[in-house]
């Protein structure tokens, strides 16, 4: 059959991207292809601690009345669940003095919906033939991103400094922004507002607070919002292995998510955001998707109305992936000497990615990520993370995003595997 | 503080819309005024044959091992759940000889998403400066369409002729297409498929089979899509009460629900399209959402694979609503012709939706929802569902949705109220 012809903007966030490549893979590895070492994705893992509290809420919801049908059967505002969104604002307001109310807060169909969302609404064409961009602080950012935009170009990202907290054979680098290139950019007066995320996907950086104030302060000199996603970050699901405070701001964008909570597949996100913002949040859910799903938030509705879901990051999260972390690291450093290869990982101070850096390769981490999948290791490709960058920069070519997150033995081999595969292909 | 800034996409997207303020109305109506009687928006009723299935299958759902944790754990592949797809092709295969395969079904957040994708797929701006709009070949139509387009103008809808069964006194009409409107439009060359719900919401009319192949044949013969939207319709949820067969071609694109089963908390509805659309599909997917929620189709999904979601339309659902559409129809002759006014009711063929005809009214219906709502009765005023239209017509004015679907005592009542706040404003 001769093809339909697509419209621009529908051929545009239709045609293939990196984040679909990446939910593919991933979708496919867990559900038709269990023989595949799932170390690509942001699957999180089954964390004990977490699932039986789950399990344990989902029993409290079937026994409760007609608690479960309630919950299924009724469409929620698009704004989101009132009473959820009440409670959380109290419990935000509560615990870390932030100047919000229920009208700050819209939830979205998880995270990657509220940054279409946001993106959109504040970058792309203008009235007048304008059109603004996001400022990406500090490339590699998160692949998901990249192919959001309605409108072409809708990212300029910096490149950051490289620090090497040990020194360099240390074997551990760090990022770090380059507020000369963010100031420049700004500069250029066609920004419509700052995002980060923090910890950053893929690499595993963590702003820090001084990093994040100046940001701010930045954003506020030019009356644009700084937006921080914070799907793996603080207040909650707090997978944080370094300090780091929670942020918020009048001017401030504030993402979070249960999905590294255990909850990927029910979508469900939460933007705190200025009520002009939160309001056209909700706006776009009613057009694009109507409602939310109701099930994520009736979950952990009790946990926000007794503040315990700030404990579940320092208690359950944290102490599982930070274990992960460890372990992971020490193959890392086992597999790679042994292999010979010119290896590096980035801090990890949050998420649960290890960001690989090998140097010398004679092919591209683009061929290695196809390599290793062939022997039935699925990574992700660095190359997808360095979208709205001007200067091609080699680096980008060198970097595969390891998540650590599953079984022992998975990672194990998982490592063993990448570095013979490095070996093979190093110059 | 001063306002931000949005783009021509999001100032466009989240500026005031009907299916906003609907869905405002209708969340917080069950959310927080338990008060107002609730015959606006489309939410389902609480169907207890389908309650205790439901519940059943969550029951089972928690006691088959990790079933629970994996189904929230785990991200599908953006197209959705493969062994649901899978499952789903060769039901529709087999029972209906449906030339499709799993390459021909993704999985969508919800209809509402599933339009936003299909709508600015194919229609909106095209390479070259050209544009290309969707023909509704009868309105009214669903508010939440009106609003979806990425561009402006998306629509053109023709407004179709008006029988009367039982004649003018039976006080019950029916909107049927009309072809030379509809073959108008499409001789403009610039229509990117044609697109229509069945039963029509609005109005619980539903499209004959002889209408849907003429359709089918001029889509054809145009060389662009035919979407029907089957959220209330054929093969499920079957809330129709008139005989129609399920319809499939190899241009079709056919939009189920889980919706109107009395799962609208899971957001799921599922396309059924030539494989370049769902292709797009879950690329949209992917961009705009990262994965679909788990939950709906992993309820369903032994209902699927035995064929008894089949059954739950003829045996469960339409009877429930049959005798809601019978007690409601009794209830409107009773009131409305007691109160002296001229009205009539569209044929409820199909839907939970009566579609109430107010003739001489001094006021618009728009205003006659405000006065509703004031005395607690809250419906949808007729006004937005006559998008795309290019002549005015004053039926545009004169019409009310009601939902019937919710408990005896709040229809009755409902009923009884419209009827007087008519009266009152009767010319």
């Amino acid at each position: 059959m001769k093809p339909y012809e697509f419209s621009l903007t529908g051929g545009k966030l239709a045609g293939p991207s990196g984040i679909l490549e990446l939910m593919d893979d991933l979708g496919r590895a867990m559900t038709v292809d269990p023989s595949m070492r799932m170390l690509g994705g942001g699957n999180p893992a089954a964390v004990p601690g977490m699932q039986s509290l789950i399990r344990q809420r989902m029993n409290e919801l079937m026994s409760d009345g007609d608690a479960l049908e309630r919950m299924l059967v009724n469409y929620d505002p698009p704004q989101g669940n009132p009473r959820f969104i009440r409670e959380l604002a109290a419990l935000l307001k509560r615990e870390f003095g932030w100047d919000i109310g229920p009208q700050n807060i819209a939830i979205t169909s998880g995270g990657q919906s509220a940054f279409f969302y946001l993106f959109n609404l504040l970058a792309g064409r203008f009235p007048g033939g304008r059109s603004k961009k996001i400022l990406l602080p500090l490339a590699p950012e998160y692949i998901g991103y990249g192919d959001q935009g309605v409108d072409p170009d809708m990212f300029i990202a910096c490149q950051p400094a490289i620090e090497w907290p040990n020194g360099p054979a240390g074997k551990v680098f760090k990022y770090v922004i380059d507020f000369a290139a963010v100031e420049k950019a700004l500069a250029g007066g066609n920004i419509g507002a700052i995002a980060a995320s923090r910890p950053t996907n893929p690499s595993g950086n963590v702003l820090t607070d001084a990093e994040v104030a100046r940001l701010s302060d930045l954003a506020a000199a030019h009356h644009i919002p700084l937006i921080l996603d914070n799907a793996y970050g603080t207040p909650f699901p707090g997978v944080m292995f370094v300090p780091a405070k929670p942020f918020w701001a009048p001017h401030a964008v504030v993402v979070l998510s249960l999905s590294k909570l255990g909850l990927p597949g029910t979508r469900t996100a939460i933007v705190i955001a200025p009520e002009q913002i939160t309001k056209a949040i909700s706006s776009l859910t009613a057009v694009v998707g109507l409602a939310n799903g109701t099930i994520g938030q009736q979950i952990v509705l009790p946990w926000v109305e007794s503040g315990k879901i700030l404990e579940l990051g320092p208690k359950i999260i944290r102490p599982f992936y930070e274990e992960k972390s460890r372990l992971a690291t020490g193959w890392a450093r086992e597999f790679f000497n042994a292999a010979g290869v010119d290896w590096a990982l980035h801090a990890n101070e949050g998420s649960f990615f290890h960001w690989l850096w090998l140097k010398n390769l004679r092919i591209t981490t683009r061929e290695l990520y196809e390599r290793l999948k062939a022997r039935k290791v699925l990574t992700v490709p660095g190359e997808y993370f360095f979208f709205g960058l001007n200067a091609d920069w080699p680096h980008r070519h060198e970097c595969l995003r390891i998540n650590f997150s599953r079984d022992a033995e998975t990672i194990l081999e998982g490592y063993r595997i990448i570095a013979e595969e490095a070996a093979k292909a190093a110059a």
